[in-house]
C-alpha cells in the first residue's frame, strides 16, 4: 500500500484538474467560487462494507460507482446540476492498491460523464470499507424541487422501471444485477422537472417507505391506481419496496404530464399523512430502515 | 433505538433552525444560498472507533465535540468562518438513544459556539462508529490562505502550545486530556492570519509531518531554531510528533510578527523540498500517516 502522501498524489493524478475550482484536492480545504445567481445544494451518502455492498461479489469499481451515484440521485431529485464531490474512505486492511485503483475508476468514470469533478475527502482506515461521498450541486435561486410541495388533486408518478436492484441483488447475473451494480442517476430526468414538479424525491430505500416519506413531508396521503412498471424479471414486491432503483418519485399538477420515460401511477388525496394505498388496500412502508429491529 | 425517521426528527429538534439556509435537515440535500463576495471552502474529516478515539475512554460528547472540530480547525487553517456542517454516521450496534443524544449535544455545543450549523448529512449503521464530517467555510474572493506560498526567508510559526493531545491520550487525565478531548480549533488566529500569512495549515498529524507536508507543497525547506512551545507536561517528543493538537502552522515574510498567542519557531530556507532541521540535525516526519505500515 502506497503512503497517505503518495496515495493522495495517486488521487490527483487519476482526478485530474477541475475547472472552476480554485483550488482542489491538496490543501486543507477545496476552494469553490459560486456562482451568483445559484443556490447550492449539499447531499452526503455513506457506502459500507457488509450493508451497501460485499466484497466478494461487488466489483471495486462497481463500489466507487455506486458510491457516487448515490449523491447524484439525491442532487437529481432537487432538480440540480453537479457541480463537484468529495469522498471520505476508511481503507479495510484487504484493500490493495489494484482495488483502490478500480475503485477510483468508477468514481472518477462516473464524475466525469456527470461533469462532477473530485475536489477533495479525507483518507483513513477502518476494519471494514466505509466511504461517504459529498456531492455539491447548484440550481436557479428558489427553483430546488423539494419534497413537500405535494397537494391533493396531484398525480404520482416515478420513472423508468421498479424492482431491478432487488432483483439483481438476488440474482447477482443478468441486467438486474447490472443494473444493481452501476445504477444511473437521473440528473436528466430532474432537470425536466423544474419549475414543474410540485415535490420530488429520489428512490434510495423502496417506493413504499419512500413515498410515505413524501407524503409525510407533504402532510398529505396517496392513493395507487395501478403497480409502477416493473424491471423485467422482477416480481410486485421487488418494485414496491425494494431500494437503489434511484429512480425518482415526483408529484404534478392534475393535468400535466411527466417528462419520456415516466409513469403516472396515482394521486394525491387528503387525509392521514403518510398514509399510502394501492387500489384500494393499505400499503406499509416496507422499505429499508437503517435503524429498523 | 429510535427509528431512522425519528431519529432524524430527533436530530432536526436539536439541531433548531439554521439561519441563511434554504433548506436544512429533511429533504435530499440541504440548500445554502451563497454570498456573491465569498469563495466557499469545503473540508471532510473522518473518525473512527479504536483508530480516533475508545469506547471506553472517551465521552460521547468529547466524540461528537472532535468530530465537529476536526473540520472547523481545517476551515481555520484557510482563514476562513464556518458556515454550516454535515455529518454522516454509521452507528454501531452498542449505541443506544442517550449516547447519541450526547454525541450530538457535543457536536452541536460547538456548533452553536462557532455559528455552524448541522444542516444534513446521512444515517447508516457498521460494526463501528464511524462519522464523516462536511464543514463549508466562507472567505472573501481570493483570500483563502493556502499552504504552498512559503518562501525563503519566510519566518515560521505556530499557535498555542503543542504535545497536549499526545500528552493526554497518554495520561487520560488532567488538563492535557482535557485538550485532547476537546480540541479548540484556532478559527479567531486563522482570522487574523489572512492577508498575512504566506502559507497556512493546520497541525493534526503532528509538527514534523505537517511541516514536511508544508515545506513540499511550497517546495523549500524549513530551519527550526528552537523547538515548539511545549504544553505542560509534554515531553519534546509529543510536541514534535504528536497529532491532534489542531493549533495553526504558518508562515510569515521576514520582518512581519505573528498574532497573539503565537510564537516564532524557524525560518524557511531554499534546499532539498519538504525537508526539515531542528537546530541542525534532520527531523524526520514521524507524525501519524494512516497508511504507513
Amino acid at each position: 500500500m502506497r503512503s497517505e502522501s503518495a496515495l493522495i498524489e495517486r488521487i490527483r493524478a487519476m482526478a485530474g484538474r477541475p475547472q472552476r475550482m480554485v483550488m482542489g484536492i491538496g490543501d486543507d480545504c477545496a476552494i469553490y467560487r459560486p456562482s451568483t445567481k445559484d443556490d447550492l445544494l449539499f447531499t452526503t451518502d455513506l457506502l459500507v462494507e457488509d450493508v451497501h455492498f460485499r466484497r466478494d461479489s461487488h466489483p471495486a469499481d462497481a463500489v466507487g460507482h455506486k458510491a457516487l451515484a448515490r449523491g447524484l440521485s439525491d442532487i437529481a431529485a432537487m432538480g440540480g446540476t453537479p457541480k463537484f464531490c468529495l469522498l471520505s474512505l476508511a481503507a479495510p486492511p484487504w484493500m490493495d492498491d489494484k482495488w483502490l485503483d478500480m475503485f477510483y475508476r468508477g468514481l472518477l468514470r462516473l464524475a466525469k460523464k456527470t461533469d462532477c469533478p473530485l475536489v477533495g475527502g479525507d483518507l483513513g482506515h477502518a476494519e471494514k470499507l466505509m466511504c461517504d461521498i459529498v456531492v455539491c450541486g447548484a440550481v436557479p435561486r428558489g427553483k430546488a424541487l423539494r419534497r413537500e410541495g405535494a397537494r391533493p388533486g396531484d398525480s404520482i408518478w416515478v420513472s423508468g422501471r421498479l424492482g431491478g436492484s432487488a432483483l439483481g441483488l438476488e440474482k447477482q447475473q443478468g441486467p438486474a444485477w447490472k443494473s444493481h451494480l452501476y445504477p444511473k442517476p437521473r440528473l436528466d430526468i430532474g432537470l425536466q422537472l423544474r419549475g414543474k414538479a410540485s415535490a420530488t424525491m429520489d428512490l434510495s430505500d423502496g417506493l413504499s417507505i419512500d413515498l410515505h416519506r413524501l407524503c409525510s413531508a407533504s402532510g398529505v396521503s396517496a392513493e395507487l391506481d395501478r403497480e409502477p412498471p416493473r424491471f423485467a424479471g422482477a416480481a410486485p414486491e421487488h418494485a414496491l419496496h425494494g431500494g437503489e432503483d434511484y429512480e425518482l418519485l415526483f408529484t404534478l399538477r392534475s393535468a400535466a404530464v411527466g417528462p419520456k420515460g415516466t409513469t403516472r401511477i396515482g394521486a394525491i388525496t387528503p387525509g392521514n399523512p403518510g398514509a399510502v394505498h394501492l387500489k384500494g388496500e393499505r400499503l406499509e412502508p416496507l422499505g429499508y430502515d437503517h435503524f429498523r429491529k
